[in-house]
C-alpha cells in the first residue's frame, strides 16, 4: 500500500445495485492540494479499470502516479487551486473492498462470493465516502475510461452536488466490440487452470491467463496506426529470437514486456468483476431513455473528450453523448483528439490532454462565470 | 476428404524458401469448368489461412464451398468460360503436405520438425503442381487474404505465365497490428497444455487454445461497425445465461458458436505454421525494394480490392500497392469497398465482391483487348 493512501470506512452495510449486500466497505483514496475553507474546490477523480488511487506523486509518496502530468502545482489539476481526491474503485484490489478482500462474516476472501459489481456501485461508494469526509459539493467530477462511466453514473445519480463534469474516452454504454474484447479477456483468465474457479491462493493466481488477457487488452488500448509508426516491421536482435514461434518482431517484444509488467499487480477476480461491470453499464437504465438519463445531469459545464483512434470506446460514442447533452441545453465542449495512441491516449498524449483539461478548468477563473464559454469554438 | 478433391505429387524433394527440405510433397486441389483445348482459360485460386480447396460445390461434391457465390455457371468465376483450380496450401491440413502429415522418412507426423513455411513455398508448390498438370499459362491468378499474399508472391516469382492478377484484402507485407494479433493467437494455442510442444495426438489437440485463438481472430476478421449494427447490446434469452461470467450478450454467443464450429476442423500445428508465414511475408525481399519487386509483375491487368473496415489488412496497404503498380505503368483497378464486414467481407459482402470480380474479368471478353480498360473509372 502507498504511504499517501488514506482510507475511509462507510457506515453500515452497503447495498449493491444489482442486489446483494456487503457487510462493510472500506475505500482507499489519495488527495493532492488543500481543501478550501468553504470546501468549494474539490475535484473527484475516478480511475480506469486497473490503476490505483495513486494518480500522482506527493510528499508522502514520491513515486510517479498514473496521471502524473495532469496533477500538481501549475498543472491542469492545479494543486494550488484544487483539492483533488482520487478513489480506488470499489471492487478493485489496491486497498478498497473487492473480491480479493476478506469477508468479515467468514474470515475468508470473497472471491466469487462477492456480489455482482456495477459501475453504479463504484459511484455510490465514492458518494458515501465523501459524505464521511464531510464533502458535499464538488467543483468537478471526472474520469477516463471506466472512470468516465463512473463519473457519468455519479453525475446522473447525484446531480445536485456537481458543477463541472469531465468525461474522457468513455461512454454511456459499452459497444458490442468492446464487450467482445472484454468477454474474451475474462474467458482467457478463466481458462487458466490456476484460476481454480476463482479460488486460487493470492500468490498463485492465473498469471498466464492474466498475461494473455493483458495482451488482448493492449490490442484495444492502443491503435494500429501508432504501432505502424512506432514499430513497423522492425525485428528484435537476432540473439533474442527464441524459436519456434517465440518473439521475433519488436511489436511482439513490446506486448510481452507490457503484459509481464502487469500480471504482478492485479488480482484476477477483481479484474473479472470490474471488466464485467463495464459491459453491463447502460446509462439509459437510469430513466426511460438515454436522453432522459442524461437530462438528469445538472453540471453547468461539461467536457467530453474522444479519440479518433479509440477502438474500445469509439469516438461516435462520445460525439453522440456530447450532442445529446447539448440538445438538452447543457454547456458542452466536445474535443475530438487526433491522437495516435487510441484508448490509452489520455495517458500518453500528454500535451493534448493537458491542454484540453487546462482550458476547460480555467474558464470560470478567467471569466468569473461559466456562461461565457458557450461562445468558444467547439472542435468536432 | 472431399470426393471432388484431386491430388498431385510433386517430382522429387522440395526445397523450402527459408531452408530445409521436404522429401516429398503432395498437393490437393479441386477444379471447376473445363480446360480449353489451348489451355488459355485457367484461373488459379489461392485460399486464405483456413479454407480447404473446396471453394465451391460440384457434381462430385455438392456441399457448398467457401466461395460458393463466386464460382459457377454465369457467376464471376464462370465455369462456362474458365477452368478454375483451387489449391489447398502447402502446410495446410486438408490433404496437402503439412505439419500434420506423416514424414515418410520417419513414419511419424512432422509436427514441429516440419521446416519453416513461407508464403513463397505455397506459391512454389502450386507452380510445380501446375507443371505436373501440364499447365503453363494462367489467365488469372487470384486470392484473398493469405491467398492474396500467395498470388502476389506467385506473380513476382513466375511473372511470365500470368495475364491477370486479382489481389483481395491482401498486402505486400503484414502490418505490425496484424503481427500482434496473430502472434497472440499462436501464443494462446501454445499456452494450452494439450498442445504438448506440438506433439499432441491428432484427436487430442489444443482445442481450448484453438477456440480462444479463433475468437481473437474474429475480432480482426470482422468490424466493430458490423457488430454494432448486427448485435448492438442485445442479450441472449435469460435461460441461456450461465453465471458467473458466461455468455450474456448476443455478440458473445456469436463468437462462441463460430469458435466452436472452427476447432474441429483445423490442425493446431498447421495453423501455427501458416499464421507465422503471413507475419514473415515481405515482398520487398524479392528484390532491392518493394517497388523493384512489384516491377517484376508482368500481368497485363491487375485488380486490387481493399475494404474500408479491414483491421487485419488495413486498406492503406492495398491502396499503396495499387498506386505503386500504377506508377510502374501497370493497368490497375483499385476498388475500395465500403463493406461493413471487415477482412471477411470477401466472404460476406457477396453482391459487391461478385460485381467487382465480374466487371474485371468481363473486360477482355467484351472489348477483345485489354487495353480499353485503362479508360474505365477507378473507384478510390
Amino acid at each position: 500500500m502507498q504511504q499517501a493512501a488514506k482510507s475511509v470506512k462507510l457506515p453500515g452495510s452497503f447495498n449493491m445495485y444489482r442486489g446483494g449486500q456487503l457487510p462493510e466497505v472500506e475505500l482507499v483514496y489519495e488527495t493532492w492540494g488543500r481543501l478550501a475553507p468553504d470546501k468549494d474546490n474539490v475535484v473527484l477523480l475516478f480511475t480506469g479499470l486497473s490503476p490505483s488511487a495513486h494518480a500522482a506523486s506527493s510528499p508522502q509518496d514520491p513515486s510517479p502516479g498514473w496521471w502524473e502530468y495532469m496533477i500538481g502545482a501549475g498543472k491542469p489539476l492545479d494543486t494550488d487551486r484544487f483539492y483533488i481526491i482520487c478513489v480506488n474503485s470499489l471492487g478493485s484490489c489496491f486497498g478498497s473492498t473487492g473480491p480479493a478482500s476478506i469477508n468479515p462474516c467468514t474470515g475468508r476472501r470473497y472471491a466469487l462470493s462477492f456480489p455482482e459489481l456495477s459501475i453504479e456501485d463504484i459511484a455510490a461508494a465514492a458518494r458515501l465516502a465523501l459524505n464521511e469526509l464531510g464533502i458535499e459539493h464538488l467543483h468537478t467530477v471526472m474520469g477516463p475510461s471506466l472512470g468516465g462511466m463512473t463519473a457519468l453514473a455519479f453525475a446522473v445519480d447525484y446531480p445536485d452536488t456537481i458543477d463541472n463534469l469531465v468525461l474522457i474516452s468513455s461512454a454511456a454504454n459499452a459497444a458490442p466490440s468492446a464487450i467482445a474484447i472484454r468477454s474474451l479477456q475474462r474467458e482467457v483468465i478463466r481458462s487458466d487452470a490456476d484460476w481454480v474457479g476463482g479460488d486460487y491462493e493470492v500468490s498463485r493466481g492465473p498469471k498466464e491467463g492474466m498475461r494473455l488477457a493483458r495482451k488482448i487488452g493492449l490490442m484495444s488500448y492502443r491503435s494500429a496506426e501508432e504501432w505502424r509508426e512506432r514499430f513497423g516491421r522492425e525485428r528484435v536482435a537476432p540473439g533474442e529470437v527464441v524459436p519456434p514461434f517465440g518473439v521475433e518482431f519488436q511489436i511482439e517484444a513490446y506486448l510481452d514486456a507490457n503484459a509481464r509488467k502487469f500480471i504482478g499487480d492485479f488480482d484476477a477476480n477483481c479484474y473479472l468483476y470490474l471488466s464485467r461491470s463495464m459491459d453491463w453499464f447502460e446509462l439509459a437504465e437510469h430513466a426511460e431513455s438515454l436522453e432522459d438519463a442524461l437530462a438528469r445531469i445538472k453540471a453547468r459545464h461539461i467536457l467530453v473528450i474522444g479519440v479518433d483512434t479509440d477502438f474500445l470506446f469509439p469516438i461516435y460514442q462520445q460525439r453522440e453523448m456530447a450532442d445529446t447533452l447539448q440538445d438538452l441545453g447543457r454547456q458542452v465542449e466536445f474535443v475530438a483528439m487526433p491522437s495516435l495512441q487510441g484508448h490509452d491516449a489520455f495517458l500518453s498524449d500528454q500535451a493534448r490532454f493537458a491542454h484540453a483539461v487546462q482550458q476547460f478548468l480555467s474558464v470560470d477563473l478567467i471569466d468569473g462565470k461559466v456562461t461565457s464559454i458557450s461562445n468558444r469554438s467547439v472542435s468536432r
